[in-house]
């Protein structure tokens, strides 16, 4: 039985999504909270849409868990899940997933939003969300920065490696607006993202959004196709996964065997 | 002279407005920070539009200040100010004050909201400004029931009491709204407000809307004009100021003596 978990959560206070010892995660609180609720011998493995780093907040993850048991009530684990899941965590819909669904390899599309508070000093009750950014920055020249970097691409320049893992990705938006004068969001959607992409992304528009290189300049940079030191990774808190795409049911499985043979584990 | 600050805070780690002994509270570490800049003997005294309870926040919260030296250089105090101030107080803006201007006494108005989660579980990354309820609230009802309360009246029955001050208000606006499917925002506005008065305010809808009592039943409360037990004082985490209205210039003195004289100190 595979059940489907959309999930929004506060990052400041996790070391990101993937579980590891001894350090408190996304996936081990939930992992904790299934294998109490459920009497698990062994914690069973989430799956999750977009493993997003330490600091990285989500207000639309999706996951997937197997379990081996087929009667579970679905109405009275969410419930019960809610109760002992810490107050950073929010489970809003727990459901049998359909046929063929995986929460990372069907997804069609990831997006993500960076904040930034570039004119005088930040709203302090979106202080965890949003960067203060010391030098106001030019939008028209970040848009035209992100222009070169849509479509298909080997975004090695931005991504930290991973042996025998592709980087080639499908970037779909890469838009700067300002929101409220103060505050600049920068849609960022794609296929899928590398390791710190959109940090690194965020990072060569803020260096063309201060005029310190030209917005072809980063056409430049993912050319060369290796990491470029003036290519700042910028902060976890102003990242948010907002969404995740998925197809209709009856294309869950296909999309899901394609995407994992394109990009493999 | 005079100097206007515009301020926006974060209340979750302050013990208030109100400068206490050995307590944080926003207008002790604004005097700190003004006092260390001016190299000032004793500190100079902040007045403020609205005396935030502990936890409450804000977003447009107005104080002044008087200082003793006619030569100070306001933006370079601005700059100093904000580099010495924690991060959950913004100071968003400082001015020389009009003519007559008094922070707390030249108000026309206080605009407040108050946010409640009341469909599942909240956006934990809005948990520190939004309270969950763990029952969905009818908002024609809480509309409904603050009805009535509308206009001038004796506020006792929502106020805690203070020797020698009148709890005499005047309530402009109390609607609430839904807003993004499961958050409740209730829009207060009044010429001022008394110690936990908007708490009081929410405690009485929220229990109209959950069809615990009928509308009507909070024109009962403020007619008795005492303390009810069955109007709880709301959680100040889903409180912020957020506007605080003046009137043109050359009508700030006399509004300030106007309001002085009617509510006293």
């Amino acid at each position: 039985m595979r059940l489907r978990l959309d999930l929004s959560y506060d990052g400041a206070q996790f070391h990101g999504w993937a579980a590891q010892p001894g350090l408190r995660t996304v996936q081990g609180e939930i992992e904790t909270a299934l294998a109490t609720v459920l009497r698990l011998e062994s914690p069973a493995a989430l799956t999750c849409a977009g493993r997003t780093d330490a600091g990285v907040h989500a207000r639309g993850q999706v996951a997937h868990v197997d379990l081996a048991d087929d009667q579970v009530d679905v109405e009275h684990l969410l419930r019960s899940l809610r109760s002992l899941l810490p107050d950073d965590i929010g489970l809003r819909a727990l459901a049998v997933a359909p046929e063929g669904f995986d929460a990372r390899f069907s997804a069609l599309e990831r997006r993500y939003v960076y904040r930034i508070s570039d004119r005088g000093p930040g709203d302090p009750l979106a202080r965890g969300q949003v960067v203060d950014w010391p030098r106001e920055l030019d939008v028209d020249a970040m848009n035209a920065g992100a222009e070169p970097l849509l479509g298909e691409h080997e975004f090695a320049a931005f991504c930290k490696k991973r042996e025998g893992a592709t980087t080639i990705r499908t970037l779909l938006v890469l838009r700067t607006d300002r929101r409220d004068d103060d505050v600049l969001e920068t849609t960022v959607r794609a296929d899928a993202f590398c390791h710190s992409m959109v940090r690194s992304l965020m990072g060569a528009l803020v260096a063309v959004g201060e005029h310190r290189f030209d917005p072809s300049w980063t056409s430049d940079v993912l050319a060369v196709g290796e990491r470029d030191a003036r290519v700042r990774v910028m902060p976890a808190r102003g990242l948010v996964l907002e969404e995740v795409v998925y197809p209709p049911d009856d294309a869950l499985a296909d999309r899901a065997s394609e995407a994992r043979q394109r990009r493999g584990n």
